[in-house]
């Protein structure tokens, strides 16, 4: 047993009670309320970079949520892989769809259960604690490492794109690792070589000056949440194709071997059917459910409101209603575009007399896709491979890491991602829990994937050159 | 001037005082938190009806909130006035629109802003005080009087019924004067001789057993906000046609002479659109605007919500989402039968896979019609035109008074409406206000009708026989 690989064993319970630690801190970035906490997630994740033995540990401002960053740069003709990662955290609401309080993280069999647990705060610990294993017993690593650990990936990472451009020459490197991924499932190893992209806004409708009685006005004053039921419906049929003039114009073909690729990576209906916990999947006919969430965009609407949510009734025609909608992009669609193209639709489609306002929640994602023969993504499945005894699939995530397209325009460089999350595992619902089992495999598959990487020549890991992705 | 005006002149600032208190109790009857301040309401209620001078006072329990109930049975010969009227109150949100707090009463000019003060509690001391000033200056009053204060007029008044039914004999009369209704203007005079009904209902949709991330089933799994949104759409047109098969049915016709009558009494369009604060009307371009209020039944979305309508943004999608429907009824449509209709309709409309929950809140009321030219309103309009120096226009309100069909009903009454509120004060909505000057006006109209209904014989007052209303 190697030096790193005791020392993992011996930290066990040590790596355990941190991720406790950092579970037990509210850090939802989009909460304002929660600014001070999302900064003390990042704090206390310098602080842990700096126990683990990394140089130039520091938490750099933004103009939002701070960045942690951390590096150790020694090992002269290796390549210099950038680690990615977050510990900012979606909100928790509908909060009385918890089983316990999610952030009083609690340990039932072999799963932890709190906000953040596999949505990435297990795997961003896990990555740490292999740098350290190294550095506490060979005293080196076999590549030279840059980390970053941000806190708006919930939101989008607005402020992390002009961070990166800005700091172009403190993250240059050859590859990044990317902490925020997962796994098909404890005993299947995949490897995502795409990640769809996010355009989102929130409107409001207004119809009157003030909420009416809907006695004295029922029949002649139009009704904000009437206006805003038919404005949802006029964005998307009730299967999801979505009607906005233009939307799928950039969208790009799926060819035969793309089809084949994804078929290949994908669950059965079935098993999609039972994870969704839903009786029935929707879709678009054209396409199979894994084709549908890997490669074809989406609208939905994340949150909506209007008028009486209290107990009881109040016979009232609401002046106002609004709604949070979200589109998840994929190669070429551009986030601006799309978002001015729905926002086009709600004008259009707005009756007279109502107004209509569209506040854009930052700038959007772009959608990311890279080649699954990479040399980054055949030193991660040689990597998975000797983990599982099985070789990895190859998936395009339904998902979105904001960054990506941003990391290989600003930097050159290819994001493969390594992480350990389960698709049952609820991210960004209630009751979001993590296998702890993964969480202990991490450290180890981190280790291997950098002496694997160590083998790879720097500019054969390089993007030729700086380009927008996925043309 | 006679003993009860100069009274009344000498209790003016008392009575305002009284006004002030009485707005001061936040007594939301659909909320079960303000049980306490609507039981508190009524014993309000109580105590001022025996510092009145009125006899048998005392607070009833239903299975509901309590029943204020007090009388003054001497004048033989003498019709038998049953007084109407309530304490409750609509809630208070959208709170942050309110310019004070909703239950700090505050005096701008003639105006007093205050949730309750136009619905109805202004209304309602002024009753008591006319009876006051009769009693502690003549010792008598020149009918005899019944009179109850209840608190659940705003949900529907679901246990008066019972109340009523059980305490038939108690409650026996030859009239029901309301005290809960209002006036065309500060100058004009006018007598509603209708109401529409009421039928309610709080539906909740469910897509899916947890919310699911958008990245990961945005595509193949349904959205429970847009499946209410379709639901919503499905019910009615943005004018306002109600798209329920047989909503409509027993809709009774309107023929020349109801259209006339409804003309007389109307608003100008101008006006209309001016006093809802709304840039168009919309509705059914068969019946005038008017029309469309009095005596067409109408659909209206009073509240709706599903997923995340915190700070920013949760790309989610949601499991469940719910709205709040209320329909205003016009004769002969009878609520539990709308009610079935509509849950059918949605039932029908429901897509595979997801699961409804309908959730009646209450039986719901029955519309109200009665003759113009009743004895009632004969009195009613001479002393309206003693008072405005102007004859009252006749029209049939397009709001509810729940127990109005039931009175009839239980006690064979007709009920004839004297109050002061202003269309354009606010009722059910945020800053909620009265003038003060038709306060204060109050007790005088109400002392008069007394005096005049004297005159008539109990006989001719009474509906000849319990019947269903508006067959």
């Amino acid at each position: 047993m190697a030096g790193w690989q005791q020392y993992l064993e011996q930290n066990r319970e040590r790596r355990q009670a941190e991720l406790m630690a950092l579970l037990s801190i509210p850090s939802v970035s989009t909460e304002p309320a929660h600014a001070g906490d999302v900064r003390a997630a990042v704090e206390w994740a310098a602080n842990r970079l700096k126990v683990a033995g990394l140089e130039h540990v520091g938490v750099h401002e933004t103009g939002g949520h701070p960045v942690a960053y951390a590096d150790w740069l020694h090992a002269p003709g290796k390549p210099t892989i950038l680690f990615y990662g977050h510990v900012d955290v979606q909100p928790t609401d509908p909060l009385d769809l918890w089983a316990s309080p999610p952030f009083e993280p609690r340990i039932v069999g072999d799963l932890v259960y709190a906000r953040g647990a596999c949505d990435m705060k297990a795997s961003q610990i896990a990555a740490i604690a292999a740098l350290e294993s190294l550095l506490k017993t060979d005293g080196k690593l076999p590549v030279n490492v840059k980390l970053i650990v941000e806190a708006e990936e919930e939101i989008g990472s607005p402020n992390l794109k002009p961070f990166v451009t800005k700091n172009r020459d403190l993250l240059a490197c050859d590859l990044v690792v990317s902490a925020d991924g997962g796994q098909r499932s404890e005993t299947e190893p995949s490897i995502a070589v795409g990640f769809r992209g996010v355009a989102g806004m929130e409107i409001s409708v207004t119809t009157s000056s003030t909420d009416l009685h809907s006695g004295g006005f029922g029949g002649v004053a139009p009704n904000a949440n009437q206006v805003l039921a038919e404005l949802i419906v006029s964005l998307r049929t009730h299967g999801g194709r979505v009607l906005v003039d233009g939307f799928y114009d950039d969208v790009r073909v799926l060819n035969e071997a793309d089809r084949a690729a994804i078929a290949a990576g994908a669950l059965s209906e079935e098993e999609m059917r039972s994870r969704a916990g839903v009786e029935q999947l929707v879709g678009d006919p054209n396409f199979t459910p894994a084709e549908r969430t890997a490669a074809r965009p989406t609208l939905d609407v994340n949150g909506m409101w209007g008028g009486y949510q209290g107990p009881g009734g109040k016979t009232v025609i609401p002046r106002q209603a609004h709604a949070k909608i979200t589109c998840r992009l994929v190669p070429n669609q551009e986030p601006g575009k799309i978002g001015n193209l729905v926002e086009a639709h709600l004008r259009r489609h707005l009756p007279p007399g109502v107004t209509l306002e569209v506040k854009y929640r930052g700038v959007g994602s772009k959608p990311y896709l890279m080649p699954a023969d990479h040399p980054g993504n055949k030193a991660l499945a040689d990597v998975l491979r000797t983990l599982y005894a099985k070789p990895p699939v190859y998936s395009r995530s339904g998902g979105t890491i904001p960054i990506a397209a941003d990391f290989r325009e600003a930097l050159g460089a290819w994001m493969i991602t390594l992480g350990f999350a389960l698709p049952g595992e609820g991210a960004h619902a209630p009751n979001e829990h993590h296998d702890l089992r993964a969480f202990h495999r991490g450290p180890t598959a981190y280790v291997r994937l950098l002496e694997r990487l160590a083998q790879e020549r720097p500019a054969l890991l390089r993007a030729e050159e700086a380009v927008p992705v996925a043309r």
